[in-house]
């Protein structure tokens, strides 16, 4: 396995052997462990050193189902602290199947013109790319795939991430068309610009075929793996799951007084049965759209889809609970369509849909729209892509937004915006959000899927709650694996052995995995440290531990004591 | 001595005996122990939990020259730590002569109506004032006396603190039609605003005479003091300071390569000799202006200035060397009329100059005007003013301005913006920026005094240096002293401890003084590190580490390590 390492400054590239501090991390175990041994703590991270890490997980290019998410890490400008967000679509598997264990992008250009960086299995180039500047990325995608075959995975930011917006991501293409996969938080898109880079495109064609520690075995967890998956009755093919996409707990989170509605202002929406994804398929399915879809190849859950117009026209795919709930209730709109047309404006942009969505809520609270006027709202959202003022204070994200425009009711943990669960009624989600090293985040540790077991609006149990999930995000993010096929592993913690043991030959146990998972934790959580984050930054914000949400009533109640404790034991 | 307690969430108002905690205390040390004490360090500085605090120095009230000078503390909204600035003018001796040690608001009202204080020596009340919301603080300044007696002293904010916005100050009145006395740093009007308290109308006419306790000596002190002053060569009626104002030092900065021009890009400006002290008063003398003018009854030294235009009409006063460093050679502008007009709108609005000029300079690198385009930086300004989200951006300072607008190169500490010497050619004053709990502050602690001892471009006894003022900053701005007023206190320590003893009778010693100095930035120090604060935050931007400043081609080379030394012996 090797680093592909790129100096931005001397716009040069260099293969490495990965060492062997690395040889056993992979996705997010890898980006976070990396910026810690290599990137200085206190750095502007939009400045020259930073590192943005493109990494496979520790599965990725083996051809395990689901198993092909791209790690994406950087100190964050959002943040100020360790980032890592990833993304489905094809860029895991190329990388992995290229047997690259990390691009790792440093330094900045003297000047301000950007590049393109070219690879493939034997080769590796920057190429000038100015002319790129001002594309979305979907026109990106299009013509780079036009240009270098339809085989290759781009990976790039658009205007958001040129004009160094906090809220901007970093998108990657998928299976077929698909374009709507992002590493959308903690403004990776930004440090991506201030690097000079435009786009990467990877073109895993004359890959080497992958080869296996214990082929035998390993192939016998992957087949047992996606039979699980399919077996499953939530993510298997009669599931919730691949009917409705994460657009299935819409209807849930609603009823339970978590969702978002007109800039968290209350917790359920009286438009949200218009937003249910029971109400999104049907509509897909009486225009033609598609259903089903998947993001990367082989994918057994197969839980995207395409959402079309009225005549059938493709507007967004996939559209997603996150999306639905922070663009559609939190902005006081009641129309899927709507909600399609800002993410498809997001998307393009290379806008984090959460980041934005609060934003947007924000601005709405300062009066700069009206909730529920799309005219008004997509207007604001426009000026993004024109670049003025204004949109580039809504691409900032919601604490920037706040702070410009004098609201204080700015959701957001650690400088990042919270995503589609209110954290005063879902609260070990709000102690993931103020403790998780990445800021406020669903995917570090989402207790909605323990709602059963944890009385969400309660504070017994939340802490450990939240640790435990943190610890198994730790886990699948560092695998490449979606967070939807987590029952399988969750339930016989030997698959994702049998799978690693197969590839590599590690001979780990339980105990080291849990070990692998909580380091990883560890790592991020020095590094903030190292960053001059502390116990007070680990927080949610006042309003939030004071106005209650109603229809509950309930305030974000968890003693800064628990909160401080979550990784007590770690 | 009494405190006064206004309640704004409830719209009331209390009057209370100072406790013993505070009765050796005044001015900063007053403002600093009592946010100590009773501001949660984690708290939304624009919340209801913060609290806003105005106290005068310890000699405010008893007629010392130049000692009437008012601190105004609270939780920064700009660096997240805790606040003093002070304000010349007559409020600081308004409020020693009604006995009040220190007016601390807290609270917000539900409604967002906004209320006036008035103070009498028998009476304080909150009087509805939402008509006065949208003006200006000249105008504010003008009806307030006009309806309750020129005798009154006014502090209020304008369009800047109503909007929260982060370069938001606090302006008070001063003698005659003065208006332009600002505790202006780190966002103090935009907690006022958050308040809902637009102003504060002190009326001194039935105070009672002061009682000392020791009045012949405490005399004698007084007048050795002022006798100081007039004898002394800078500050005395022939020195610089009379003569030219704080300006009078424009030539000397720019010559050693220190004036911030545009955008702290480079140490020396071209134009700079249009803008020196010298030119100043030639100019104001020539058309007729003022020269010699005071801020407070009974100042001996008259620093201030009345700049008119080419028909003799006040365009502003005092015109000060940190605005025609930030708002001239910072904008690249070498033109006092434009300086002056600048000038004039930010205290119109109620907005610090430093910060705003700094913010300008960063929306100039961003391209949203040109370097010495007066017309084009004057309609940014403006629209501060008009609420647009240009001018809430503008008016939100440097270090907003730089992350909404992709600008890495922010001349900012701890979130606030610096004054004008650029710390890589004034590297003590870069310590102070540092290290100081203010964020970027000269007042804090300014090296440039000391330039003939310490070499600006060397790292030797730099930290010592800045330790050293720092703590002499701290004594002086909890005295209610002006800056001005330091040679004969520091070379004659015992005129100081005469009036403090002469006044109260507490028989202090140098000893005593000393520690009462360094406890003010122990408990300043403390406050921050409660809130969050760490040696990761106590530094210097990077770039200013990194890319060289002409004409000495320096870097801030001072190590990390001697800054996180400064205070090691507090």
């Amino acid at each position: 396995m090797r680093i592909l390492r790129v100096d931005m400054t001397r716009l040069g590239v260099q293969w490495e052997p990965a060492p062997d501090l690395y040889s056993r991390l992979g996705g997010r175990a890898l980006t976070s462990r990396l910026l810690l041994e290599e990137c200085p703590p206190g750095c502007d991270p939009l400045g020259p050193h930073n590192r943005l890490i493109f990494a496979p997980g520790l599965l990725g290019g083996a051809s395990v189902t689901t198993a092909g998410r791209l790690s994406v890490g950087a100190k964050s400008p959002l943040t100020g602290g360790v980032k890592e967000a990833n993304a489905g679509g094809t860029a895991g598997d190329a990388l992995g199947r290229l047997g690259i264990k990390a691009i790792v992008i440093q330094g900045q250009p003297a000047s301000r013109g950007l590049q393109i960086l070219h690879v493939t299995q034997d080769r590796a180039e920057l190429l000038p790319a100015e002319a790129w500047r001002g594309l979305g990325t979907c026109a990106t995608a299009d013509r780079l795939q036009a240009q270098y075959g339809r085989q290759c995975t781009v990976i790039c930011i658009g205007q958001a991430g040129e004009l160094l917006l906090g809220g901007a991501g970093i998108v990657c293409t998928g299976e077929g068309e698909q374009r709507s996969n992002c590493a959308a938080r903690g403004g990776l898109g930004a440090v991506m610009g201030s690097q000079g880079l435009k786009a990467l495109v990877i073109d895993p064609t004359d890959s080497q075929p992958a080869r296996f520690a214990d082929p035998q075995n390993f192939r016998a967890a992957v087949r047992r793996f996606a039979q699980a998956l399919l077996d499953d009755p939530k993510v298997g093919p009669k599931g919730g799951t691949h009917r409705y996409g994460t657009a299935a707990i819409t209807a849930a989170v609603d009823e339970m007084g978590s969702l978002p509605t007109r800039n968290f202002g209350t917790g359920s929406f009286e438009g949200a049965a218009n937003l249910y994804g029971e109400r999104m398929r049907e509509v897909i399915l009486a225009r033609g759209g598609r259903i089903g879809t998947r993001c990367m190849p082989g994918c057994v859950i197969a839980c995207r889809n395409q959402y079309v117009d009225e005549s059938g026209d493709p507007i967004v795919g996939t559209l997603q609970y996150e999306t639905i709930a922070l663009l559609g209730a939190n902005l006081g709109l009641a129309d899927l369509d709507a909600v399609a047309r800002l993410n498809a404006l997001c998307n393009d942009f290379g806008l984090d849909t959460i980041e934005t969505g609060a934003a947007l809520g924000v601005a709405i609270e300062a009066g700069l729209a009206q909730f529920g006027d799309f005219e008004g709202i997509a207007g604001l959202l426009r000026q993004v892509g024109q670049g003025t003022v204004v949109g580039r204070l809504i691409g900032s994200g919601a604490v920037a937004a706040g702070r410009v425009l004098g609201v204080r009711r700015v959701p957001a943990s650690l400088g990042q915006a919270m995503p589609g669960y209110d954290p005063r009624s879902l609260k070990g989600n709000g102690v993931t959000y103020a403790t998780s090293p990445m800021g406020a985040d669903h995917t570090a540790g989402n207790a909605f899927g323990a709602r059963k077991e944890v009385d969400p609006l309660g504070i017994k149990g939340q802490k450990e709650l939240s640790s435990r999930l943190q610890i198994v995000a730790a886990m699948l993010d560092s695998t490449g694996l979606c967070l939807f096929a987590r029952p399988p592993v969750i339930s016989d913690p030997q698959l994702m052995l049998d799978m690693i043991n197969g590839i590599y030959g590690w001979g780990w146990t339980t105990e080291d995995l849990d070990r692998f998972s909580r380091n990883v934790l560890r790592s991020e959580l020095e590094f903030n440290r190292r960053a001059g984050i502390t116990a007070a930054d680990y927080r949610i914000p006042e309003y939030m531990r004071e106005e209650p949400l109603a229809p509950h009533g309930a305030t974000f109640d968890v003693p800064d004591s628990d909160l401080d404790a979550v990784f007590e034991g770690l």
